[in-house]
């Protein structure tokens, strides 16, 4: 969607500007890095699995992007390649759009793929009180574990590591958090369960919100609407972080409310 | 200007589709043309000086690539890289579309750079009764002798050389052309001296056409238009070689009149 998005809000700004996709492989990432030095471009995104592998070829990283090591924003000023992550503060930005203030608040994440990092590492720079995350038979890549060591130590957040077989104390995490971020992609038997017990687990002041950028929100945010709970969608996360594109690449500020109204519109849980 | 035509046309065509402009460096070609055969892209022209070393790197020309050297569009197809010369056949185009058809038609020809060669064999490939091409102190690059020669011997062309310091020859030949087609950048003085000559020289069933593709129209053809003759601008051509692109990449007609109504317009003489 990002194609549609930029190019909406560069012409409601009256930007000559255009984005647009190219089918990059791995085998010629570094040539088009290298390309894009001299080509006139102002800046890129770079998506799976270019974003893990792209930081060898840039000039600069920033914080968050040296972090995580996955770059999905690049911009190109004086022929240097200079990478950023703009994925969980974009996650963040919009949650306080949404009026949630992540500052000293407790957070459970189901999940722990790359958007999960990414999420993580953004809540962890906004002084979260704890995060709790729960992923599959406890794997867990060990640069994200190398990672996760780094933001206990830098930041002195409280990160949990846990089991989703541990389904008791996911449960009682998710009761005393403020914040539940779902990472996983539809059709975990977890996410089947929770959605049974949410009436019975999710507290009045929860807030539960995507982190994948699909179009279609999920079937537990979609429960947690019902249940009249505040909620964030994968979509307005996906339209945030093209906004600090913006800023990055131009220095502008995206028309946010016309491209949420525009391209913001869930499409229904994704069953 | 091209970006702006083939994103107006685009638009009106409702076609999926940008047109962007890229500074690639003459060491940056050959990696370019690989990786726009792997990343989506639909096809791409090619500006000076690229235009003449891209054959190289190409998987197959069209004859009229071939025949020149030069090339100005290149299509996409496959993973394979396919070279055209759509810059002479643009401005044949073009003449047509204005009435003229340049079969068994006697022509003089101003200068013979890049576009002077690429109209040159556009013309013979129409079957010109002749073609009389003045040039500067006889100077013409070995290439370019190559080529009319070639085309002399593959399409029974009358095609003569000449100096322009031969006044009264490049006088003789317009007095009994049928089109006068000018590639001279402004600010030559045979044309100074054309200009005042105009009303002795220029019959009335005379066509004065640029061939280079500025916005502005030279002086000779506005002195030809002042004159109630037949005229052709550089933006014409240049809107009907975009025509040739389109069709070429995309298998669409160009709503051409629609692209001269809104791009065709002329500026006035470039003095």
């Amino acid at each position: 969607m990002s194609p549609a998005i930029h190019t909406y809000s560069y012409d409601k700004l009256g930007l000559n500007a255009v984005y647009a996709p190219f089918d990059v492989g791995l085998d010629q990432l570094e040539s088009i890095v290298e390309g894009f030095k001299h080509w006139g471009v102002v800046g890129y995104n770079v998506g799976i699995p270019n974003k893990f592998e792209v930081a060898q070829y840039l000039d600069e990283l920033s914080p968050v992007a040296e972090l995580s090591g996955a770059v999905n924003c690049v911009k190109v000023e004086n022929g240097r390649s200079v990478g950023y992550n703009t994925d969980g503060p974009g996650f963040v930005s919009n949650l306080k759009r949404l009026g949630f203030d992540p500052s000293r608040k407790r957070v459970t994440l189901l999940g722990f793929d790359e958007m999960g990092l990414a999420v993580t590492m953004a809540l962890a720079l906004e002084s979260v009180e704890s995060l709790d995350v729960f992923v599959r038979n406890a794997f867990i890549e060990e640069s994200a574990v190398d990672c996760i060591q780094r933001l206990r130590l830098q930041e002195g957040i409280c990160i949990n590591l846990h089991d989703f077989a541990d389904y008791e104390e996911l449960c009682d995490c998710i009761a005393s958090s403020d914040l539940l971020v779902n990472s996983l992609r539809p059709g975990s038997s977890v996410l089947d369960e929770l959605i049974a017990d949410a009436p019975a687990i999710f507290s009045d002041g929860l807030m539960v919100a995507d982190a994948v950028h699909t179009r279609e929100i999920s079937e537990l945010v979609e429960q947690a609407k019902q249940m009249g709970l505040k909620t964030a969608s994968g979509i307005e996360s996906l339209i945030a972080q093209a906004a600090l594109c913006e800023k990055i690449w131009f220095g502008v500020e995206m028309p946010i409310d016309s491209v949420l109204n525009r391209f913001g519109g869930v499409l229904g849980s994704n069953k």
